[in-house]
């Protein structure tokens, strides 16, 4: 079975995203074993150095990838590849891999060192900016209508 | 003050994107004067005649608009102009408009009728395809961000 990780800064604190969120997992149990992780943001303030913390954070990221070298990592950024959800479903599977990891930043955003790495692909969901907590009911759900496609499944939305 | 009309067709069954959209027209309110009228969606089966039935919805769609002749009207489509969220308001802003229209359609999207109308503009939240219950929620929020990046006010997300 596909696994499949979401790696977040951050946890949802707005409850009906939440739920969103966790109504698409629980639709998603049958097709993928699927795991969220979410790492602590770090505090900041309005006067806060925001490069600083973003690099902090950018850190924690980094470590937590570390052993996911073999996978293919999907990071969430508005400049990232832009797909129409039918080529999503046949980018998530043409490799018949068995593991894919998501990462959606926090409210900064990633640090730059991330977008370095060779196995880090930059997707879009959209080039408007979506709060991150928003961002994650997205991702499920295209992720499941992704399988929707993938198994030829019909989806009623 | 601005009056935005969203004309959509169907209802919001899942409680928390219902939830989601009313808490995004609340913030909304004191900055516009938001309308959301809904239509009936024309009942279909597995069986139906597809095209016939987008065509019923385009024909409900197009008399609600015929007061709308002076107005600008945004249909959300997929195939339409995409926008990062600061394009998104300047476009909104640019032309200081009194009154907008964005129509959302149903499951089955929008008749070509429409397309023909000389004051609607296509306009695209994402390549990917949404629910419309969803997009319904990201339209509000895309709005409520259009307003704060117009009025230079922050908006923590």
């Amino acid at each position: 079975m596909l696994k499949i990780t979401i790696l977040a800064v951050g946890k949802i604190k707005n409850e009906n995203f939440k739920k969103a969120f966790e109504e698409y997992l629980k639709r998603l149990s049958p097709y993928a074993s699927l795991k969220v992780d979410e790492l602590d943001p770090e505090p900041f303030y309005d006067n806060s150095d925001k490069e600083k913390i973003k690099e902090k954070e950018g850190k924690k990221i980094a470590k937590y990838l570390e052993k996911f070298k073999q996978s293919k990592i999907f990071i969430l950024d508005e400049k990232g590849k832009e797909f129409n959800s039918t080529n999503f479903s046949e980018f998530l599977f043409k490799n018949e891999l068995d593991e894919i990891v998501f990462v959606i930043a926090g409210t900064l955003g990633f640090s730059e060192e991330i977008f370095g790495y060779k196995n880090v692909i930059k997707i879009s969901l959209s080039q408007m900016t979506f709060p991150h907590e928003f961002a994650r009911v997205i991702l499920a759900e295209q992720i499941y209508r992704a399988i929707a496609i993938n198994k030829n499944k019909s989806y009623h939305y």
